[in-house]
């Protein structure tokens, strides 16, 4: 198994996270996003992943985009432990959460919308960062009304026990931290943001950790 | 079962398309976008859907967002007929299309994300146009390419039988073709959207045949 990642990356990010909680071996191509002009547009690698984009994983000659398909795939694969819960309205739920994450915040806000805003739409500097602070606190103020007022919250997202909901949580904290975006108006997100990066499979997984951060 | 829904919202015409190719029976409430300076920030449906956006399914008792996490809670729910291979890695063909439209295309060009670009960051509408075309055109490359290539697209995505992957490509197109944007450099996509939409559960679908059309 070989995972296209590079350590910034959120979407990628997840990946790791979700291939260290099922413990899972695997090894590590660096597609670096922004050197060589992005290394995601070689044609190398668009072989791999026609959307040029990040994470990859190859297995078993296939190679498979899409940071939530590639763990619901592994979750499918290697179901110990369970990154989705057994009942299928709790699954919807905790879907649910991540969706709202790797749909609605997290693609508006990557590399290359956020490229386009500057380059073609000739956004300055001021309104990329309004931008993204934007749809961060716009999906996380619905978040934490979700997560504050169901009693199926525990300590993580859905339980006491991480889920793909806390899978994408983390990488997406990471980058409102990244950008300076204030997140005292989430204090549900915090503290399970906290609880997750205080676990072995999320510290390991998170950027600075990887061997291409900056 | 209840789907707070609108016409052309095409992640809700994912999950009417889903609804009816399991022949499942549902009560609708429109939710207009636009009337009413947008009915899905009113405080009742906020209390439902704290998102603000449709679609939402109400069933015993819990609300369900994201189209995809509804759409895989039906799929587990009511398996027949299936919206998901059943082979783990074809699954994950399955939702790596579904998500490279759901993630990366759809959510960038949502209405929200116009009006921001419009009201906030001042783009004439020609590069709302430009803008909107730009991330249909780069999607709908790399799932031309993927799927023209690939010995496991069929009639269908994925085979011959609809899934999840023609549920989310049905009503891009549908968006493509109401913005106008050529479609001519995807054969494929066409060929396949035409398919689908000969099928009377996607054509009962779409926008303009639902009671809150504009």
């Amino acid at each position: 198994m070989k995972l296209y990642d590079y350590a910034n990356s959120s979407a990628a990010y997840r990946v790791r996270i979700a291939l260290n909680l099922k413990g899972i071996p695997y090894d590590r191509e660096s597609v670096h996003l922004v050197k060589d002009g992005g290394q995601q547009h070689s044609s190398a690698y668009k072989d791999v992943n026609p959307q040029e984009l990040v994470p990859t994983l190859s297995v078993d000659g296939r190679a498979i985009g899409q940071s939530l398909a590639i763990i619901e795939y592994l979750d499918e694969t290697h179901p110990a432990p369970p990154l989705l819960p057994s009942d299928p309205a709790q699954r919807a739920r905790v879907r649910q959460i991540a969706h709202t994450i790797a749909c609605d915040i997290h693609p508006i806000n990557n590399l290359r919308v956020r490229s386009y805003l500057r380059d073609v739409i000739k956004a300055d500097q001021a309104q990329g960062e309004a931008w993204y602070a934007h749809w961060i606190t716009l999906g996380f103020g619905a978040l934490e009304r979700s997560l504050s007022e169901s009693k199926e919250t525990g300590a993580f997202c859905h339980g006491d026990a991480p889920t793909l909901a806390d899978i994408c949580l983390v990488p997406q904290m990471a980058n409102a931290y990244r950008f300076k975006v204030p997140v005292d108006a989430f204090p549900t997100l915090v503290r399970i943001d906290n609880a997750a990066r205080a676990l072995p499979a999320f510290a390991a997984a998170a950027p600075e950790r990887q061997p291409d951060a900056a």
